[in-house]
């Protein structure tokens, strides 16, 4: 049975998703993208993410979801910023009925490129070889969303063969 | 024609509002509290305290809102979990379809206590004494959302004498 898994990563002037699919032991990109808002009232501009980002799951259907757990490291503003966004995509999922995976950023390198401490054009290039796509995908918010999807597929696996 | 407006103090583990009344000159306040959500997975955190926010909206109807803008200097890691929170508070809002005044701190301060650098107490002390209420409100977070509630009707005064 075919399982669909939509990784997300979240940003406030665009939301990366990547939607994969997984079928035995294959694993290919339904589809991916960016969710992007025009600069306007922040309130609006959160409804206009919900909705679209709703639109995304009532089209790809996944059943479970991942979206990448953020370090600012001293940067309150931009996580400010990015939080209210994320709190946006979380609230959709939860109220989608979606079980979610919050995967640390070191652990989706991990996962997709060997090491934690990989830079973004190793993950693309390793995400683009382990979707088969024919091309890395564009613009990178997108390929961090694949590369989250594809980390999430993993964790499942881990927790199918666990004793 | 009385006008309500409900204020809003976002926080993580919880979020502080207060409604306030407006006729003619006379302003009142008509309920405040803090909407607290258990600890859990954060996406049902964020929809529980959707839905508890929702039926606030639904029983005090207020007319407009107003929201602290939040600074957290270098603390990244709150900032984004209380952004996750306000955007979730200001999603429910534009939902609602209320219009949103985004408030900084320093001016909620000024406008109630006199000074942007009011500390807590004086700006509790002085929210009692301009809705008239007994005693300062309990907790904390809902005294702030009463401060942030009373400034924000100021605004509208401004607003409206102006040429």
């Amino acid at each position: 049975m075919a399982i669909r898994i939509i990784g997300v990563d979240p940003g406030m002037a665009r939301v990366g998703y990547g939607v994969v699919e997984r079928e035995g032991a294959i694993v290919r990109a339904v589809a991916f993208g960016v969710i992007e808002t025009e600069p306007g009232p922040l309130p609006d501009r959160l409804n206009t993410l919900y909705d679209r980002f709703w639109n995304l799951l009532e089209t790809y259907r996944p059943d479970r979801a991942a979206v990448e757990q953020l370090f600012f490291g001293h940067n309150a503003p931009t996580a400010l910023s990015v939080g209210q966004a994320r709190g946006v995509v979380l609230l959709a999922l939860a109220r989608y009925g979606l079980p979610v995976l919050e995967l640390k950023p070191a652990v989706v390198k991990q996962a997709v490129a060997g090491w934690g401490k990989a830079d973004k054009v190793q993950v693309q290039r390793m995400v683009t070889r382990l979707l088969g796509l024919d091309a890395v995908p564009r613009p990178d918010d997108a390929a961090d969303a694949l590369a989250v999807a594809w980390c999430a597929v993993g964790h499942m696996d881990t927790r199918r063969t666990a004793p």
